[in-house]
């Protein structure tokens, strides 16, 4: 599957935190970087996301600010 | 100002590409990694973003989506 | 790919409009339900999707609002 | 009221599930199709959503991208 | 039509601008504060906004961020 | 910092609920006006968000509908 998301980035799940409903992941994208992602604990469950698994962070477009000093 | 936003990461803009009311915007990230970024003209004008201008990538953690092979 | 967005749904493209930068979407779900989708024109053209097209559409949980009467 | 999201699609409740702050709704769309919803609980009580209940899923269409094979 | 997004603002519209696909719509919200818009083309004609028109902005609580000096 | 979202509104914090990993921040805008924000956990500590404090309500134009009677 392809998908129009514009930001594909490959990474390793560093942790994984489940809450009642949502879990949060936090992924290593390299070069020292962390991204955050909140993700349904259905979704964790069915892709089998845990500690140490290679994954893919995807981002809409539209859903990506910047910031300036 | 320090947001809520969980993700934050510094770049450099490489491109920006502005349409009739929405402007694109890719920032490098380092590693090899661009990042693509929809957002109004007026904040391209407010912010006065350019090429080769440094920014701050924001994306909250709820925006952020996992994949997996 | 499998990707952590709880919602996917198979179509076909019946509509296709492109703006500046900005593509509209409209995909047939079946049972007389038309969902609209807008991405880039970017991704429009990377995955080659055009009106006749079998797609996917991809939603995030926390992106589906809830309305009664 | 009539809200400018472009997808509105009728459903029963098939399911609903409570966190600690957040609910995930299930809503059976038709021919097959069960859409996931992730919203406060506070909109459950309010909305008094349940099991059952005739509601109509909502989602704006830059929430909606595409994918292909 | 009652919706699960929590923040449901009154205002008034006072400047519209149509793009390609996209029209940024500004809303007077009271106590001196706009809040901008930014819908389908598609939307706009639909619901007859113009200026001057009476309106409600509709935000999900996870669309909200936070932020701190 | 200063931020590419349109919307950035000054208010007070009147409420905090934390859940399993996801807040609820209710933030008096002025004019008799609440909005609700549903944020992380570590966003709320690591801001020191709690009742009384000055905060500024930060919204994409993207993430704003507009509804009508």
């Amino acid at each position: 599957m392809r998908i129009s998301a514009r930001n594909q980035i490959n990474g390793t799940v560093v942790e994984l935190t489940k809450g009642a409903t949502t879990s949060h992941v936090r992924v290593d994208i390299g070069n020292g970087t962390i991204m955050t992602s909140s993700i349904t604990n259905e979704a964790v469950d069915d892709l089998r996301i845990k500690k140490g698994a290679k994954v893919t962070v995807v981002v809409k477009a539209s859903d990506v600010m910047i910031a300036v000093d």
